[in-house]
């Protein structure tokens, strides 16, 4: 088998892993935590259906790419919990080794050609990178609205906090703020699974 | 919330369901059986790293796309494995049904574009939906030759078979078929995973 083939085979049995890590997320009816894997599947799949309603007009396959590797780092890095403060100091750190070492195992073209879209994911400065995080807030909230609102109850999450994530779901997708996660937030604070 | 929208995301939370169809496949490092969102997740990676295979130009997105749904109906019908010859009689029954079900949730421009996409998979007539196969068939042999061959080898799968599956990825990428499927199917064959 020649090298170039042999090394894409190599990440893709790597990736396997992103289904070993799991998030604070919960299957809806209040089933087990997600995984990344899944996360990112289910993201990607939303992306397309729901990408009449991002803010500006996206290349979907390119977001789709994107919501399909964004995790990948956290095989090393481990999820950093959108509202844990400390964690997330050290998360820059701790994603820039893991991409390296992990999408350094393509080759060089393809290698760089993902680092990039992750680092383009990361900056949130193209129409493509925000509809892919209002999408990774869309999911987890769907999913976190249908069952009671039990993650944000069980870490005891501020509005504050839940605003201060979700408001950037707006930069990528204002209808789906204001329609989608604006309402459900309101009803989770109304409900005390939300503090005010 | 209007009703396009309502029905959008009634889909979204309805395919959560497949993170809990579980196949026969087990994750790498002897992990256990793989679900069919993360089974869908690494072969829409696969297919757009391993494109430059494909025996003929394909529309990457659309292939994509294929892998990302094309096992949405077994969240009624189940995982019917490829070697079930009993379930395999009453596979396209059930996920005809499932079909009209599950896609029948999202408005009606949307649910006849992914049940097309979906019997396109099926027909395999496209050239999208024969590379969308070889990955479809690809990915659990890798994981399977990760693992030693152990699935094959439980259900005492013949080479007659696995070859009857796996020639087909031959018609979406025959360097794929040739470099990669060719030689774990007799490597598995020698160690006695795979019954001569």
């Amino acid at each position: 088998m020649d090298e170039r083939l042999q090394k894409q085979l190599a990440f893709a049995l790597e990736i396997d892993k992103e289904k070993g890590i799991f998030r604070q997320t919960h299957l809806a009816g209040h089933g087990r935590n997600e995984n990344d894997a899944e996360h990112a599947w289910h993201m990607a799949i939303m992306a397309y259906l729901l990408r009449e309603y991002a803010n500006e007009d996206v290349d979907i396959a390119h977001v789709m790419l994107m919501c399909l590797i964004h995790d990948v780092v956290e095989i090393d890095a481990g999820d950093t919990y959108a509202y844990d403060a400390e964690g997330i100091k050290t998360q820059a750190a701790r994603e820039e080794a893991a991409k390296q070492r992990i999408f350094g195992l393509l080759p060089e073209d393809q290698a760089s050609e993902l680092m990039a879209l992750f680092e383009e994911f990361e900056a949130y400065k193209t129409p493509e990178s925000r509809f892919a995080h209002a999408m990774d807030n869309v999911q987890p909230l769907m999913l976190n609205a249908a069952n009671g609102g039990g993650d944000w109850a069980e870490h005891g999450v501020s509005a504050e906090q839940v605003y201060g994530r979700q408001r950037k779901t707006a930069l990528g997708s204002q209808r789906l703020f204001d329609e989608v996660v604006d309402p459900v937030i309101k009803d989770h604070i109304a409900r005390g699974n939300i503090r005010p």
